[in-house]
C-alpha cells in the first residue's frame, strides 16, 4: 500500500493506495470521530462493495446505515441531495457521524457536499469506486452539484478526512469508464510532468490490461501531481486552474450532448484535443508532439473527434464556463508536452477554425 | 461610527456601526472584488432601502441588480435559496461578484449561504436592517437554510467581507421584532458581561426609545461579547455554545408553535427565562437574580411565558436541537447573572418541572 498526505493551509489529510483496502478496518477507525457512519452509494456499487463494508462495521461495533441514491451524472442535483440530508435526519445525525462516499465522483461530490453543509458540516471520508474519481475527484476538496444553468454550479471546497483508493473496484469498472478515468490520468503528464507522459506511452498497454502495480503507479503518480497543483492554490486562483486542461471544450460537449451521454472523461479526452490543436495553430505544439496526443487517447480507448456541435453553441456554452474572467474565455493551452499556461492571448480565428473541425483522429 | 474588527483564523473583517452609514459608499467599494454586486433582500426592506442603495451604486459606476425575495422565517428554505441560485445564473454571475445582504437574520442566513456555495464561494457583504441581525446573525459566520425535519439544519460556516449596521434601519423596524432583537442584547450580558447586564438595566428604557447614542453603545457591546466568543471558537466546539442561552427551550417553542408565530427573539426570551428558572432551581441562581432577568425582559417587552406545550413534546422537540451530544440534552444554564455553563450535569426533575410552568411573570 502506498500512503500520500495531502497537506494544505488548516489540516492534512492520508490517501491509502493498494489492494484489498476496502477489508482493513484500521484505514477507516482511526478517522471516525465517533462510531457512526453513514455510507452515501449508487444502486450500481451498492450490490458489489455495501455489504461486505456494513458487515466489517458491524463487526467493529460501528453503528452504519447506507443511504442508495439513483446512479448517474444526472442524479447530481439538488433533488437527490436533499435524500441524503432527509435520510441523515431520519437517522438523527449528530455533528458526529461520519459521510463514507463509496462510488464514483458523483457521490463523491454530493456526499462531500452534504458533508460540508448538514449541521454546517461533519467529516466525511471518500472511497471512490472508479479511476476518474481515483485520480481526480477525492483530491482537492471540490464537492458540489449541478444546477439546470451548469455544472458544478453549487458547492463547497471541503476537505475529507482520508481518501482509500482500492485498486480492486476497477476489476468491476466497465471499460468505457476506466478509459474515461485515463483521460484525467494523461492529463496531469500533459499539464506539468512529461516524465509521466512519456512514462503512460510505454505503459498504456498493461494500464489497460489493468496490470495492479503499473495501475498502482499511475493513480500515485495522478494523485501526486493533483496533490501538488491544490497544495499550491486551494481555492483555485491561479495555477490549479491547469487541472482544467480540457475542461472548457468538454463541459461545453458534455453540456451540449446532455449531461451522462458523453461521459466526462470522454469529453475532457476531446476537448484536450481541441486545445492541442489550437496551441499546434498558435505555434507552440508541434505537429509530432500533437500526434503523439491523440494517439495516446485513442490508445486508451478514448474519443478524440468532437460531436456535433455549432461554433456558435461552442461559443456561447463556452461563456457560461465559470472559467471566463471579464467576460473573456480564458483557456488552459500547452507549451509543449508537460507545459500548460492559462491564458487569453490567442488567435481567436483559431479558437474559430479548431471549432469546426470534426476530425482529428488519423 | 464605531468600527469593530473581527479576527479569525484565516482572516478578519470590520463592522461598522453608526448613523446614515447606508449612503456611505467608501464603506462599501474597498470591499467588492469587482464593480458588480447582486442585492439580496425581501419584500418588505425593499421599498425602505433598496432605491437608494441601487441609485448610490449606480452613482458609483458599480453594477447592481436586485434579488427581491419573500419576507419571513417560514421562507428561509430550499426553495427560496433557489432563487437566489437563479437569478444569479441568469445574470451569468462570475466568482467576482459581490453578494448584499440586505435585510433581517433569514435574508442574512440565506444570502451568506448562498455566497458560500455559488461557484463554490464568492464574497458577501452584510447590511442587517434589524437589531436581532445586528446583534447576532451578522457576527459569526453562521449561514444556513431550514429543514422541513428542522431549523438550520443545512448551511456553512462563512465570513463576509464586512458588516454594515446603520442605526436608521431602526426607525423603521416593528417595535416586537426590535423587542425580539433585545432578547439577544440581554443574553450577552447574562452569560458573560455582568457590567452589560447592569448597564441594560440602566438604560433599557431609553433603548426602547430608540435613543442613538444608547443603542450604538449596546449594539457595539453585544458585538464585542459575540466576536470575543467566535474569536475562541469559530466552528462551535466548545464556549461558543454559550451563545445558544434560552435557545434549545426557544427552538423547541418556534417549531412546536410552526416557525414565524412567534418570532425567534421572543422564543429566546422565554427560554432564558426557562433556563435562568432550571439554574435557579439548582441553587445556581439567587431568587433576586432570577426576577432581575424576568424584570429587564419585561421592561424590553418580551413574552416570558411559554406558550402551551406538553412536556413530552418540549421533550422531543429538545432531543432534536443540535446540540445533543451522545443522545444528552446539554444546556446552557447561569451560575449568576453575567456567568453560564454548558452541561448535562443538572437534575432531571428540575428541568421536568421547569417544562410544566405555564406562568414565569409576576
Amino acid at each position: 500500500m502506498q500512503t500520500l498526505h495531502i497537506q494544505l493551509e488548516n489540516r492534512s489529510y492520508p490517501i491509502y493506495i493498494g489492494e484489498g483496502l476496502l477489508s482493513k478496518i484500521k484505514l477507516i477507525e482511526p478517522h471516525l470521530k465517533q462510531k457512526h457512519v453513514a455510507i452515501v452509494t449508487n444502486t450500481t456499487v451498492a450490490p458489489l462493495y455495501l455489504d461486505p463494508l456494513l458487515a466489517l462495521f458491524k463487526q467493529h461495533s460501528i453503528k452504519a446505515f447506507s443511504i442508495i441514491l439513483p446512479d448517474g451524472e444526472s442524479y447530481k442535483n439538488q433533488e437527490t441531495l436533499n435524500l441524503i440530508y432527509d435520510a441523515l435526519l431520519k437517522e438523527k445525525c449528530e455533528r458526529s457521524v461520519t459521510l463514507i462516499a463509496l462510488g464514483g465522483g458523483v457521490i463523491g461530490d454530493m456526499t462531500g457536499y452534504a458533508a460540508a453543509t448538514y449541521l454546517r458540516g461533519v467529516p466525511f471520508i471518500q472511497i471512490p469506486t472508479t479511476l476518474l474519481s481515483q485520480v481526480d475527484s477525492s483530491v482537492g476538496g471540490k464537492t458540489g452539484i449541478n444546477h439546470a444553468l451548469g455544472k458544478n454550479m453549487i458547492g463547497a471546497f471541503y476537505q475529507p478526512q482520508c481518501v482509500i483508493i482500492d485498486m480492486d473496484t476497477l476489476k468491476t469498472l466497465p471499460q468505457r469508464e476506466f478509459s474515461a478515468g485515463m483521460a484525467e490520468v494523461i492529463k496531469y503528464g500533459l499539464i506539468r510532468d512529461k516524465a509521466f507522459f512519456d512514462w503512460l506511452e510505454k505503459n498504456m498497454e498493461g494500464l489497460m490490461k489493468l496490470n495492479p502495480s503499473l495501475l498502482i503507479e499511475a493513480i500515485e503518480r495522478s494523485c501526486k501531481n493533483k496533490a501538488n497543483v491544490v497544495e499550491m492554490d486551494e481555492h483555485e486562483s491561479g495555477v490549479r486552474a491547469t487541472l482544467n486542461l480540457g475542461h472548457t471544450f468538454g463541459h461545453a460537449i458534455e453540456n451540449a450532448m446532455g449531461y451522462g451521454v458523453w461521459l466526462h472523461g470522454e469529453a475532457v479526452a476531446t476537448g484536450i484535443v481541441m486545445a492541442a490543436n489550437l496551441s499546434k495553430l498558435m505555434g507552440w505544439l508541434t505537429e509530432i508532439e500533437f500526434n503523439r496526443i491523440v494517439t495516446l487517447l485513442k490508445v486508451a480507448k478514448l474519443p478524440v473527434d468532437p460531436p456535433q456541435i455549432s461554433e456558435d453553441q461552442y461559443m456561447q456554452l463556452m461563456r457560461m464556463d465559470k472559467k471566463v474572467v471579464d467576460g473573456k474565455i480564458r483557456l488552459v493551452l500547452q507549451k509543449g508536452i508537460g507545459d500548460s499556461v492559462i491564458t487569453s492571448d490567442y488567435d481567436t480565428n483559431h479558437l474559430k477554425s479548431t471549432l469546426q473541425i470534426q476530425k482529428f483522429s488519423v
